[in-house]
């Protein structure tokens, strides 16, 4: 395999820390993926979380900045100071050293996206900005790649979980705005200061970033339209429900005959709709276009590990296209061929997971004892049963029961014994039932 | 700019044409993002579509399929074929005469993409199938780039649109399958011959494609369970209902301490789930992925244009890398930077949507005839009112509506007018509403 590549972190905070610990834990994967290993060899920190969960061993740590932006041996820069000052001359110095550039820093692109895009140009060097917008979801990817065959009409988003964490606690709750604010400073989910996220300024600058990815319009911040959330009342999520919808803090941005729509604002949205659903610090966003209709991208938008895997997203991205040939620049099979891995496909018997069950029994003493029975002596635990009055022409009742996770060799063999019971007629229905959870 | 890339189809049906369409009607759009031009140049198909809405000018029309994999003149070949014999030889006689393939083929890449994928390498062309799984959904691009730097723990998806349907249509109507999938094939929405959609081997498909992106494994389809939805009855529907669960036709793949989990089946799922409520032709893919967490992808699984914007954005891929220098391989705005367009941003006062209105007015009569006196005077109209009994302490009347579309200005002028009425207490309230449709 090729030399690593190598990359300088400009802070080391909660997503500097995520996006290192990430690095290291999945490092054979994202190698196996992008071709070569990708290691963090120097970091600039004020100072460090004491209780990090990865490794410095091999990392230069340093608190001058210069020292990561000038080193001849770093191929990236992850720039992650946050502001826009400090972040957009280093973002710019390290450009012109000849760094490629991956940055989560909104408010530098919405604010200096058009100078800095031009300078990595001139220098034939990447910036990417993956983590920028939506957190952990590619949804830059989506609208510059994905969707380049579309005319998109307008795009709608839940961008900022802040305010949607605030809005969904209102909700269940029936809270005031000020208590949940001040829970969700206790729990982590808002800042001390929280303007950014409440007062919408977060959400515009990752609005301004969608916008000129859908409409190829150069980022122009200062004219998005800013609402917050701060005067969202009880009475109002009330009235939201009666009438049918939701309210969610939204960025919007559509094409009209007049104009660019570009606007941040809490939304009425009904109730069926997908994004309606989407509750607490999660983000999702809607794109709809012209060949495609409509597509929606969800998932966490914040957070070390997630804000990580954009960043890594972009490091791979990089790094494939420093290092493969045109022709194979992200491989077939996201991994590279000759690292493809002779993992056994499990049979169908030993899958694990909850069962639904149905049978048709006749109505006499016993049935019920005998079948939690058979399920008892092949270890299948009953999360729910239902049994309903039995049908008054055949005398059979219909049995329905939910169990617990098991292998499924034991639910077949559970099912054939059932099967042979005088008291059973027919076969019993199977279906597997999935929690889904993360 | 550069010289066109010249695109040859094999197949001009439903997504042929489709595909034709979408690269006519967005030729700017999609130049502006590729930095070149993309045209069918060749078409190979047995006869027209007569009322088809795309222009066959420029166009070669061949019933010839060597005519189009052989010519000289062709950088990419589009196959769209359909089965595996005929269009495993086109692809593998394309690809050693040095074109790049684009295909929406799940089942040649499912049965033979191991070997398509070793000729392309060793020839040096790129094979893309992003319209292989999910059509235009870019779920290939967010699971091989996006969450490149996660280990992926699972995915769940809807990814047969007939299916779903069927299952849809089942719920709402206490339809048996039978009915509805008659029903289906009156729409379209089912082949005559439906085997390969309700006896979940089109999922399969395009389950094995997910599996080895997700996990590094070489394609494995003989290795896939499979259960197709034909046994589930108006019961099983009722019932899941009782539970507080939605029956689901999945594919899901797990990794597991003992091996890979590669199934297709009808699931249960919890109602809550965003997946539980993806009704109809839709589909949509959750993947639990270890730094990221849940992400979900959602979109039109198929049909001629959501195809075709996967089939298209593969086209802009193949182009990007052919075309543009490694360092600008995907321009920062997602179109080149000398093709930015100057579309005016609008004013928040000019954009157009839907409001709600909430006012505390003086419990006396008329109060309410002054108030849609003031809106009928702005040619606002009204959608719904709700308006609760009297506060027997202060003799107020909370009074909610919502207005049907109106230009912004209006209702900020409404609410000042109504705001001067002394019958009106305090502020009024208002919030946007966007319905959010397709």
């Amino acid at each position: 395999m090729l030399n690593p590549v190598k990359v300088g972190i400009l802070g080391l905070g909660t997503v500097g820390g995520g996006t290192v610990h990430v690095l290291q834990k999945n490092a054979e994967e994202i190698a196996r993926r992008a071709g070569r290993a990708i290691i963090v060899t120097h970091a600039c920190a004020k100072e460090l979380n004491k209780t990090h969960p990865y490794s410095t061993e091999n990392m230069v740590l340093t608190d001058q900045l210069n020292e990561v932006v000038s080193n001849p041996e770093i191929d990236i820069v992850i720039e992650l100071l946050g502001g826009t000052t400090i972040a957009r001359e280093m973002t710019l110095q390290a450009i012109k050293n000849g760094k490629h550039i991956v940055t989560a820093n909104k408010a530098l692109i919405a604010n200096h996206g058009n100078e800095i895009f031009a300078a990595a140009q001139e220098k034939g060097v990447m910036v990417a900005f993956e983590a920028a917008v939506g957190g952990g979801i590619p949804i830059i990817k989506a609208v510059r790649e994905g969707l380049a065959a579309n005319k998109i009409q307008w795009i709608a988003g839940i961008i900022n979980g802040t305010s949607n964490f605030i809005l969904t606690e209102m909700r269940d709750k029936g809270s005031k705005f000020a208590d949940v604010l001040a829970e969700a400073q206790r729990l982590g989910y808002a800042e001390k200061d929280p303007t950014f996220d409440i007062e919408g300024v977060d959400a515009a600058h990752k609005l301004t970033i969608l916008a000129s990815l859908a409409f190829g319009i150069p980022l122009q911040f200062d004219k998005v339209y800013m609402e917050g959330i701060t005067k969202i009342t009880p009475e109002d999520v009330q009235y939201s429900e009666e009438l049918g919808y939701k309210i969610k803090h939204l960025g919007i941005t559509r094409r009209t005959d007049k104009g660019i729509e570009l606007r941040v604002h809490p939304t009425f949205i009904p109730n069926k709709r997908l994004l309606a659903n989407v509750e607490g610090v999660m983000n999702a966003v809607l794109v709809q276009a012209d060949a495609l209709g409509p597509s929606l991208y969800y998932g966490a938008g914040a957070g070390a590990l997630p804000t990580g895997s954009a960043i890594i997203a972009d490091l791979v991205d990089v790094t494939r296209t420093l290092t493969t040939d045109p022709g194979n620049r992200v491989p077939h099979l996201a991994f590279q061929s000759n690292a493809l891995a002779d993992l056994p496909i499990l049979p169908i018997d030993e899958i694990e997971t909850s069962y639904y069950l149905r049978m048709s029994a006749l109505d006499k003493l016993g049935v019920m004892a005998q079948v939690t029975n058979i399920l008892m002596e092949n270890a299948i635990s009953i999360e729910a049963i239902i049994q309903k009055e039995p049908n008054s022409d055949t005398n059979q009742v219909q049995v329905v029961m939910l169990t617990h996770k098991v292998v499924e060799k034991q639910v077949n063999k559970a099912i054939q014994a059932i099967e042979q019971l005088d008291s059973i007629t027919g076969q019993v229905t199977r279906i597997r039932v999935e929690m889904l959870k993360g």
